[in-house]
């Protein structure tokens, strides 16, 4: 058996989110298609880092499969392509040893929301990016992502209705803004996220930087655990899952 | 009676084209279900500067229509884009003469071609840029540019099943490319285009790129007046109605 690691990306438009469902189009659900066509018909299952919910991207999403069939990685790479539909692409696959986990194994990831600022629409935007149209602060928005990084119990920034076992600690290693003319992205790094988490925080900041809460009041934020106190959910065509990382050893044999 | 001019942009991926069909979904059959639910039910009839095919953006296309009620073009752009679907938007609305007509008083079109030229894909530009992944000698394709500029008969150039009545002679007044990183883009301004005529400029341009054809060439294809003599009609996705321009002395009383 062989085990591979593909980088993928998608556009989430059209798709009901990652994980598989019946009759849905889902991300997970064209690419076992496509690897049981290679197979045969066999059933092949892939497991990804995480699931993105219906509308949100993704540049490089990581999810492994394991093969009786011996190809190289350029040829995996070309062979699932072949057979994908023209919104999910494999930039990349690696072969990896049998103890890797695509989802086990992730030791950071980083997501990113774009937001337009702007007070007119662009029809060519409209599902890649949030369109906010009053006028941010962003060096407001830049100190409360100083106050949302380190590691903090995200309760408060967490859809209430997710049934996560255990701890809402997290750590973010970078919660950053940056504009670039009428574009502003949010830029989130960190250990592992809550349901809705990066939405959230990308609707906190807003309220930041339109004056409504300011940047100290993430510490009460984090303090009261209560979903009620932060911000709203942005919607999903401004987020995107775009990197996902692994410690060198995972790729050891 | 009113007359009101709209500018209007629209992401072509899921429209059957610009102009009016049964069962199917048209930007001109969206706008006049929105100027029908203005008017109470009334069928208000509007007129484009021209048709687009199906998957073919517009940045400016442009539209006329009369109406009874008396509404600021500020009020007109509001109330139509309150009932617009999220892939088409009004620009710009303004108030013009009686005898104003967007496609008689039409002086200039613009459209562009824009090209991704890139081994791999990417699912975010699929829609919206046709991608090439061979290299291309702009040169070379700026050269045969400067024989398509001017006034020729455009029938080599036209699609073979157009059904145009009287002269294929057209007039270009720019015909250029420029190369921003891996995107290039064809500029085309001139005073009409025929059926699929920027589609299969912009295929022969990519011809001359590969070093398939000659930057000279361009003035035996236009002399032999034989679609089979230029190259093929790119794909819809990459085109942009970019801008339609009128006299000044059009939208005086």
């Amino acid at each position: 058996m062989t085990k591979i690691n593909c980088e993928i990306s998608y556009d989430g438009t059209r798709f009901s989110g990652y994980q598989i469902q019946p009759w849905s189009r889902t991300v997970q659900g064209e690419l076992e298609k496509a690897l049981a066509k290679i197979h045969k018909g066999a059933p092949i299952g892939i497991h990804a880092s995480g699931r993105t919910d219906k509308g949100v991207h993704a540049k490089a999403q990581m999810a492994h499969f394991e093969s009786m069939y011996n190809l190289t990685p350029a040829e995996w790479k070309r062979a699932i392509n072949s057979l994908l539909p023209s919104d999910i692409y494999v930039n990349e696959a690696i072969d990896v040893p049998g103890s890797f986990h695509a989802r086990f194994d992730v030791v950071e990831k980083e997501y990113r929301y774009f937001i337009w600022n702007e007070q007119e629409k662009d029809v060519f935007k409209q599902n890649y990016v949030y369109q906010f149209p009053f006028a941010l602060d962003i060096c407001a928005i830049q100190q409360a992502c100083r106050h949302l990084e380190g590691s903090h119990d995200f309760t408060s920034f967490s859809s209430a209705k997710a049934a996560v076992k255990g701890s809402k600690v997290r750590t973010l290693y970078e919660v950053s803004c940056r504009r670039d003319g009428n574009q502003i992205v949010f830029v989130l790094r960190g250990d592992g996220f809550l349901y809705h988490m990066v939405r959230i925080i990308a609707g906190t900041l807003l309220d930041v930087g339109r004056g409504r809460l300011h940047p100290e009041s993430m510490k009460d934020i984090f303090a009261k655990r209560d979903r009620q106190e932060a911000g709203d959910t942005l919607p999903p065509q401004g987020l995107y899952l775009w990197d996902v990382r692994y410690e060198p050893s995972a790729f050891a044999e």
